[in-house]
């Protein structure tokens, strides 16, 4: 069912002003001009056409250009005004998707950590205390909130799959030159990749395919090879005890536990001596690489010396300025120093059809990051660096909770093993539970955003059956207790929701008093988990019963505050 | 049938001794030690060992190594002992051949004129006041002149193709990666190619093929993909008029002729803009990547300095040195410009099968290279120096002569199109003509060498039908003059060559008087072209019929004189 294009948009708006999150955005769309293309497609729908992403509401990395909006990089001084669209973004419209905006990025995306930026450091989406990750930190915040469907970002180390990881999202990242970077700044040209947030593995890789395809203007863009297919006991490589060292508390545990469903579905796990990608890893800023940065905006940055500090991210400056130094013929010995260490990692991974690792290493503090840039935001690269400089396919996806913040893990294999790299990605997220709410976590709610970062989904509106009464709680936010009766149950209104199963349990273990997460038995005889209340609290609270539904309740309350005052 | 190893080598070694040419080697093994190894190949064959190439004699390039022999790339102070064969080397000994040496080079394979080395400036096959062309010039003269039956060379900037060109042999360039490049000093890593020069097409791509597959040792060398089959009416692509501007007297009327050669045998001819292809090849020595030539011997060179001049050939080690200059993000900025350009050339000859060039442009003498050692260096790769940049396969072949010279051409297209390229080849070598040859051209006489270096190869001894006379004409070198006779005639022993359309058209029309080409009965009832001789000469001259043929004629004189003395 194609979701009302009018109605997407109008949402992703309204999440918007309720989340506050200004840092995400560089530049917004005015919602009527957004809500007008809405119109249109919605149209265009209504006519008959086939848009596979109509209703879709999406935001664009603003270092990949949108016609009508600025481009800046992340940098003020930067800014100019693209004549068209992105070959990838022309795609996604042309499917009927609708741009809002323009997401904050560390500047020029050099960097992992998203606060490398004069628009503001973006805030993580489940803790603002700490990093969102980046360089395509508002898209993927942007996501992980549930104010767009989907977001571009891009990757050269990892930047559209650390973020993904940080904020609890699938970040693919394609083999390099599927999805054309015409009209996107070079990070480093021969490297870079446009990337998909999305909290749905499929919609994400819908995305990726429809944005895949060569395009005259980019000489790097190719064809994709048809994918290997999967043997029916595929083999997943994951990095040798010593590798996994110096993770955050817990995520060693959480690997071992996501390495560990793998095999419950049959997929057979080796442990790999990692080594030599994790020296390919080290090359992409520690050696002469890092010149395409300046070969790409160095003259910018030498032209503009006195906005460092203020429109130029100092750290980001040095590092390209850095990009200099380094001559010619350090970049052909390190190219070959890199061929080297990619013939060896093909040969340790030989017969593995994925390497399975965390995604990155921790999930570093703002103020972390403020007191060390360099040092914290390099630690972030280890297992994505050396993806693109190897031509490698990669995919992260959520993997559980640590601490009540995502984990996530990343599936790499060679270049055009995309769509095996997402099959073995479903058989990790394939466990999921569907869960019944009534109250403040409805869509809409104050609460739905939780359902949303923890990696769900709207099934469907859906009833009880009629063996329940509904009360409302005397909670903050308000609430209300679902209770079953034995005579004189009523059906209440709620919604079906479905989650990953390592969302669920991070979700339910959240869950505070009197709330409850039990069985609820539906209209259509099935028995799902959803949302029950402590017999204290519902003792002596107003039966709502008659209402219908929360929704209807609330609308009742307010319209009779408002007869009131 | 298997050549017998043991005569090839004897062979190899006595043509060798009779052309004198002591600047083919660096470094040349001791007759008896190739001697034992072709015993052992001889006696494996007799055991019923199947050997591809038993009985073929080659030689390698002083850039590739040969155990036991040291490895200079064309500077003495470079030299070096390798413990193990290059894998290209033992690939071809494991097939049976013999390596009977290493050849001279442009020094560190950087030149396409074959007169950059310490070891001696390489002349021409044909003509010794002419540059053999290079770098890998030993190797291909070595062939030329019937010495060896191939040779290996690399290929960079068209090492392996211009001194085939400019001494009537066939060049494969196979696909990069295909033949491994472990044990090969590098010129550009990225780039370099192993090659093989060969009189016979066949034979070259035999070569080629054994030498293919991918070595663990060398991160760059890839699998062959299934080649595209030709349609059934190739499309083949020629430059546009004012690319042919400036080539040698007669070279672009060759060159004409060449493509409607071609065009007879059924391909389409269509002229193409190869602007961006010829941009490309100026961008080997004009940016950034000569850089890759400094990370491979600059750390030799700047050690060295005090033999510039003397051990280091100072035009090779100016250009190397400069490739210490370019910055890393020049190299970027020439990537990306690169690709770009690859594109371009794939746009346009987009649809085409393959491109036809001539392979060089001009066939300079010694003293114009020596007295501008890089320009004219310069103007000869215009055809050849993007083919490794754009990851091209490359195929040239002999298309005849101008003024006595030999004229080649190339066939250049996609990465694992080399078995396409060969088919496309064959068509314009396929016009081949047999010669009965009875004097001073039999295998071993003074004049043999001509019939090698056009192209020509031995069939088999053969005999004329019994209506011949010979008789010993007064010129010098002495030959023996045949005439048909209706009665009284006897059969004269010969030999039965086969040469490549163009390359007896020029042997034709290069027959002294009084010499003539007309038809030849032989004793199996065919008639061939052959040599005959004007009646002028025959008159009066001694009749030898009785001795059967020249060289037994010969022995007797030479006893008689030995006698007489």
């Amino acid at each position: 069912m194609t979701p009302d294009p009018i109605a997407a948009v109008d949402a992703a708006y309204d999440r918007i002003e309720a989340e506050g999150r200004h840092e995400i955005w560089v530049t917004l769309r005015f919602r009527e001009d957004a809500l007008s293309e809405a119109k249109i497609i919605a149209e265009r729908v209504a006519a008959g056409e086939d848009l596979p992403l109509a209703g879709r509401v999406i935001a664009v990395k603003d270092n990949i250009d949108v016609a009508g909006l600025p481009t800046t990089a992340g940098a003020p001084s930067y800014l100019y005004r693209p004549a068209a669209d992105a070959t990838a973004v022309a795609r996604l419209r042309a499917a009927g998707a609708v741009v809002i905006g323009k997401t904050n990025l560390d500047q020029f995306a050099t960097g992992l950590v998203g606060s490398r930026s004069p628009y503001g450091a973006v805030r993580n989406a489940w803790d603002p205390t700490r990093i969102s990750g980046g360089s395509s930190a508002g898209s993927a915040v942007a996501v992980a909130l549930g104010i767009v469907d989907a977001a571009l970002g891009t990757d050269t180390a990892g930047s559209g799959r650390v973020p993904a990881a940080l904020n609890g999202i699938v970040g693919v990242k394609p083999t390099k030159g599927l999805v054309p970077v015409t009209g996107v700044v070079p990070a480093c040209y021969s490297l870079d990749c446009v990337t998909v947030f999305a909290r749905d593995l499929a919609l994400g890789r819908l995305v990726a395919e429809l944005m895949s395809g060569p395009d005259a203007a980019d000489p790097l863009s190719r064809e994709a090879r048809p994918d290997a297919v999967l043997p029916s006991r595929p083999r997943v490589a994951v990095p040798a005890d010593e590798h996994l060292a110096g993770l955050a508390p817990g995520w060693r545990e959480a690997f071992t536990a996501a390495a560990a469903s793998l095999a419950a579905t049959g997929v057979q796990i080796v442990e790999v001596d990692i080594t030599p990608l994790l020296e390919a890893a080290k090359m992409l800023y520690g050696g002469a690489f890092v010149a395409e940065r300046y070969a790409a905006v160095g003259a910018h940055i030498e032209a503009q010396r006195d906005q460092i500090g203020t429109g130029l991210d100092p750290t980001v400056a040095a590092i390209i300025l850095a990009g200099a130094s380094p001559t010619a013929a350090q970049w052909a010995t390190d190219t070959a120093t890199l061929a080297h260490l990619g013939a060896q990692g093909r040969a340790l991974l030989d017969g593995c059809d994925a390497l399975l690792t965390p995604t990155t290493t921790c999930h570093p503090t703002l103020d972390e990051v403020a007191a060390d840039p360099v040092g914290v935001n390099s630690g972030l690269g280890r297992f994505t660096n050396f993806a693109n400089l190897l031509d490698l396919a990669s995919l992260a996806v959520p993997a559980g909770f640590v601490d009540g913040l995502p984990f996530g893990v990343m599936f790499t294999g060679p270049a055009f093993t995309d769509r095996a790299l997402a099959d073995l990605a479903r058989r990790l997220l394939a466990p999921s539970v569907d869960l019944f709410v009534v109250g403040a976590h409805l869509s809409g709610q104050p609460l739905n955003s939780q359902l949303v970062q923890a990696g769900g989904s709207l099934v469907h509106p859906a009833t009880t059956a009629a063996a329940y009464r509904l009360r409302a709680l005397a909670t903050t936010p308000p609430k209300p207790g679902l209770m079953r009766v034995s005579s004189g149950g009523a059906c209440v209104e709620g919604e079906l929701w479905r989650l990953p199963a390592a969302g669920f349990g991070t979700f339910v273990a959240a869950v505070p008093p009197p709330m409850a997460i039990g069985t609820v038995e539906l209209s259509d005889g099935t028995a799902v988990p959803g949302f029950l209340a402590e017999p204290w609290a519902l003792e002596g609270a107003d039966d709502i019963t008659s209402f219908g539904g929360w929704r209807a309740y609330l609308a009742a309350t307010r319209t009779k505050e408002t007869m009131t005052r």
